[in-house]
């Protein structure tokens, strides 16, 4: 059971039943366009009936602009315009354009504003680094240590991909575009509007619990900070826990301290962000498979033309395309973000073996970590649900009844039964639900290992600057 | 080699030589109504020697009230009836109807008494598991003592899963029903009662191994009980010890004595049954694949029309989504079982290097830990066997005479050999014959590692808590 | 590389050039009545050419009595027909008339002499399996002592695997006898003999080692005693010294000693040969495919007719049933074999770090460890050369031109790619190439691991019984 | 993304830019010179137009002299030339005629000069390697003191397997001509000299960075041996220092302590040129792969004719044959060459713990860490690209319109995919991207555990020998 996107699934069922009269109207007003549009052609055969079925243009049309607000078109573009909206207030993917209606307004220019805060960002993010650097190469190096290294780096990196990503991005846009208008076209909003629900909803949790976190991370520290009292000022306190990095070479000032500030909360976004991005991807792609799916669950075991395979394989041709292409492009982000959980995990994991000193820092640390593999299992599931959805369609093939049993269905199903169709971590592993046990067993003995080298952390003691 | 289905194969084999006779009557009136019927239509082509394979109606009712309550359908439903009875009466699988004739009679209502019995013993379980967690977090958390948390929030779960298995069993055995009806059928009581047969044997053998260990280890508290004697009271003292998370926070008094020791034995049972119940079910779907293999063997190297082909491969299509959809309904407590199963074998492998206290606890621990490993071995062996025996029809398939040879073997041969059919956990594993290997590997791994931080602990310290 | 079976190859490539004369005037006779059989047949036609390439009847008969003793046909039951002989002198295989040229003439009886033999082997190697658990319980378990145990237990099992294997075995050897005489013939007798050669070879230097490893160890076990010097007799010390789980029961007796020396003797080539017993069926089984694939190279990238595949494909399937049969006849043997020497392996790698009390010492651990090693890498590299050379037909296939190709050579093609040939470990693994790596990697594994436990002993204390 | 052979060929196509204008020329005369042609021959059809894409002899030959000098034919032969060359300075590799024009000009023989050179340079190192091998067994046996005991058997191990490989270089590389000759030919000077500037780029990349290496490991030695001060003299004391294995059996002597030079040197060279010869011999594999790829990307979703796909099909199986046979000639050079970096990675992480005495010493070590590591990541991806590349043809095969669609492109496709196309370590592992994980994972895993023996060494500690 895929418990992760069924919860979802659930949840959004919920919703839309909260939702559904307006919804509901949409669909009957449209429902009966196409029925009055089938009346006035009354040989409506199976070649008008397919195109009726994909096409729905007459329905479609009659009331467009009345109704363009709360229509879905269901592509992957207009989900993801308001996810990249937000991204972009955080300096990611600066691309103009991501609310339009259609893809073709997506434009990259390095003079843009948005590119420029970027770029920005990514300066000082890396002004930044060379702190932590310092830091870091000046006190003992060890597996626990690095970790602000280990962490401020993937920022880095995940920052120049997601740019580079943001220059690829309207072409992948237009890409999408051209096979979604390909595929099986759904008929209800409802269904239209499942994935770009998911997509929201994906974001909306994750980022509600990596506020949560940073809040819980904020009280934590006030607690330390006011028991540490290193100056009488309490926000000063504040800052040079958190900040650590900064004021080890220079001294306190406020602009600095409210520099660092901003950094940790971006920091903190971008974070979270590379998995939510991941995510996101991995539900459009599935989703895509899934409408595919849906089609040919509707004619499962039924007798149908050579041609409506033939069509079918060529529409799974597109998406495995798609998909490659989209491994391609989020390939080193997909890396980094599952490294960078298999590393946090493992040190959060050692940490837990250190006595608390406080309740505010039991509560924080605990809830960071079962967010974190709450976060990396649902990365694991979503991405696996490509894979999963890519070889659904197999089933259905089964299922063809001998008459209709012909050389299109053939290579359809050898294709399909032969090729590995999921995302990967830049080809070195796949991501399929198998992965999830291998990176849980590897965690376990790596844990096992390194539970030798624990030394319990006085973490009261205030010299010791192995907070955080 | 499979050495524990064939162990019980020749148990099996060597029980119905004594209870033969019976039988044998049963079959040779029946064989003499077939031939009979066959005597009265002399034009016995082949459509009806098909048709009378499979069919039998002819010789069948000739008189079948007489013989119902010795006659085997050889269904499923049939075999497992008694099995749930069982497991009723230990508030698992509240469905009502599981004795009857036909699985149209199953039923499941929340407001059936079986049911609330069900929920009853969830409610009194989830008390006894806050209780134990209590006790836990009051105490050290090591590897070791989480045990009692671990086995009883495995009991929880399970139950839980097993109410929501209940509300689809119905449905299940329906469809079971169905693909039976379809399949060749078994001509003899004797090859209609394997099935049955081997169900009950695994079910008596498991539950007569599961008093036995219950009842050692009642004998090691007892004589441990006395050893230590906390107050002047025998019983006092035993349940003193076997409860001891529920007299950590209440007074002695008998009731609550009475329920613990209650809850003690329906978690053991619960904690069995699990493992049993992916047994039965491994047995039921291994079986349908090999009548199925059965009749493929009885035509191996004939020459056989295309229909019979087509025929085959749709009710090995049948069997395979019969085998996905119980794969679903049964997931959860596959998983549970098998970590389960690894973290406790674990955990007793790790305490085989305590020095024992007395005799009876030397045998106690070793014959729970050989009971233990082989469960364990068995559960897996048993839900390979599904594998094995989906992969065997190939077998025959490669015999195909060169003129037989037509795209619908084609279609089944490719079909079987490029899909995965097996009981799986979650989809996370599938359940073959390599996973044994790859279990075994991991708890050496995991005990050569876990051993580092081995002390031995002093049994016979009244003081420490750490029995059980 | 394949270079334990090339080594071999070029070994018996030399020897065959030095015995050659006799041969060739053998395969001069041969092919010269060949050639006379050709030329009273003028129209030699294409089936012709198959028949008398296949059959060669004609040729073979002219003077069969005379050159009797000299022939080979290739058979396995010729070919192992010494090893089990020596074997039984070992008590192992009682089986009659394994040196007869016919394999109809085998036959297994419990009231035979070397049944009586092997059973009286079986009963005595208990008593002293009895004897060794009963020293090493009143001692410490660890890992390393249990070592005698464990050898015994393995011999044991071994012993009674091969019993059961032995009431098979002619029914085992009509099967091979079958499917050899369908296969292509080869035409010349130093092709016939290969196999018996490769055979005859691995027994040979198999046992050459082995005894040289027991004289070895008989040499350090008399250095040891004399220094130790229990009693006066040297002889006594000795037999003290390497039976000691016998006269840690009884007092010291000649008659008891040369028990326990006739046993160590037994043990050993016991120990050896459950190995041989696999590289030996590997060898017969990979030599009956390449025996297949010989004569599809002989006619690679020809063009030949529908007919000549469909013949091949059957035969390359009896091998594979031939094989699967095998496999499961010898199941338990490769897997005592298997675990058996990653046991040893892993203790002999562990003792290694032991400083060794004296020259005989060294000589005799480092001689027995690389013996160890190289054993077991023998036999991983003879099982996987079956599936080496099963798929080594694939590569003929590929090759057919493009007319040739015909449904027939398509479904060789993929039955080929999609099934699995090969021995294995009771199907818990296959034994392959990448199966090596794989061992190797858990013994690097393991003894990183177990390397921490290890303390040196002392092994000129005289007083502790570790020695052996 | 495969980063590496992407950032080489980046790199590549600056440098091509610089160089153009005379390619640039080269290509407009043979542009012209083929239209010339066409322009005599109006009746193009397609059986000229094939003729003229893969022959071209018309344009070519035209001023085929003149030209000469600065044309590639883009044969792999031309391709090595000059790096054996430089090979057989440093004795590996003495083939005759590598330079020339022609593969058919190479030759083996063992009164050759390159190859006395070479078999001296091996009796050489084996007289090292004891001397070696005496001074490690006279000190105490741990996994780092064993360092230069495995460096110089791995170097004594790859010089024998070279010689071996110059004897069937000459057969090899024909076999290579014939197979280039077949595959479709490139029409511009740019595409035919790629493949030669990627192993030049290699061969110069590697051995620059292997100097730098060697150059930062004198100044280290120097640096370290002016501290310890043995003796007066410096040099004398850098040499006693490099070469202690020599003279800690001889007294110091200007020859030897050159000999001691020259053996280093020479090591070095061979330690660098095996995985340099792998890389090589992957990227001509892969290139050849190539090349027919782009011929299929050309015609990717056209109607071809039957007769199309059967000539690639032969070419692909024509080029599987070239890399099976590649693989079996340097199988042995892969196997040593990964160990060998496996093992040293292991040490050099080890090692990473001390405390370096100086910066000299910190720069060389992690110049020659990073080196080591990138090093191997280098080879393994360059390996793996023929394994990426041998897939990406079905990725074109799968766009084969329907009606193209027929019994060849159906066996091409299935050929593909169901072969395993790859370079492998002895059969024991195949050389794809999967491959780099799970050696990194080993590493991490042996890592943790090795990390448990280590002790800081005092490197300052002049007397204890463990420097270098």
């Amino acid at each position: 059971m895929r418990f992760l996107p069924k919860l979802e699934r659930k949840f959004r069922r919920w919703k839309k039943l909260k939702k559904s009269p307006l919804f509901r109207k949409l669909d009957i007003l449209c429902e009966s366009a196409r029925k009055r549009t089938f009346q006035q052609t009354p040989d409506a055969d199976y070649v008008k009936r397919l195109q009726t079925e994909y096409g729905e243009k007459g329905g479609k049309e009659l009331s467009y602009k009345r109704r363009e607000q709360f229509m879905y078109n269901g592509s992957f573009h207009e989900a993801v315009g308001s996810i990249l909206l937000t991204a972009q207030w955080f300096a990611m993917m600066p691309v103009r354009g991501v609310t339009a209606k259609h893809p073709s307004s997506l434009s990259f220019s390095w003079r843009n504003v948005r590119t420029c805060c970027c770029l920005l960002f990514i300066m000082s993010m890396l002004i930044n680094l060379s702190l932590t650097i310092y830091k870091v190469l000046n006190g003992s190096i060890t597996f626990n240590n690095v970790r602000p290294l280990i962490f401020k780096s993937c920022i880095c990196l995940v920052c120049g991909t997601a740019l580079n990503l943001a220059r690829k991005w309207p072409e992948l846009m237009m890409h999408w575009y051209e096979i979604e208008q390909d595929l099986p076209q759904y008929r209800t909003q409802r269904e239209k509007q499942r994935m770009a629900h998911s997509i929201k909803m994906v974001m909306f949790v994750g980022m509600m619990l990596s506020f949560a976190e940073h809040l819980l991370s904020m009280i934590s520290a006030i607690n330390y900070a006011s028991y540490c009292n290193k100056t009488d000022d309490p926000i000063r306190n504040f800052f040079l826990l958190t900040n650590d990095e900064i004021f080890y070479v220079f001294d306190y000032s406020t602009p600095l301290a409210l520099w660092g500030k901003l950094q940790n909360v971006y920091s903190t976004f971008i974070w979270n962000y590379m998995d939510i991005l991941v995510m996101i991807v991995s539900i459009g792609l599935a989703s895509k498979f899934r409408q595919l799916n849906d089609n040919l669950l509707k004619f499962k075991g039924m007798h149908m033309a050579p041609s409506y395979w033939s069509e079918r394989r060529v529409q799974y041709r597109n998406i495995c395309t798609l998909c490659s292409n989209m491994d391609n492009a989020i390939a080193l982000i997909t890396m980094v973000s599952f490294s960078n959980n298999l590393y946090f995990i493992c040190v959060q994991l050692l940490r837990s073996l250190n006595t608390m000193p406080s309740v505010a820092h039991t509560v924080y640390f605990y809830f960071s970590l079962i967010y974190l593999i709450g976060r990396t299992l649902a990365v694991s599931l979503y991405a696996a649900s490509v894979h999963d959805e890519s070889r659904r369609s197999l089933r259905y093939l089964r299922c063809v009844p001998k008459d209709s049993w012909c050389p299109e269905v053939k290579r359809f199903a050898e294709e399909i039964s032969s090729d590995m169709v999921a995302l990967s971590g830049m080809k070195f592993f796949h991501l399929t639900r198998k992965l999830v046990l291998s990176v849980a067993g590897t965690i376990v003995t790596y844990e096992l290992v390194l539970i030798q080298f624990h030394e319990d952390q006085d973490l009261w003691d205030c010299d010791q600057s192995s907070y955080s």
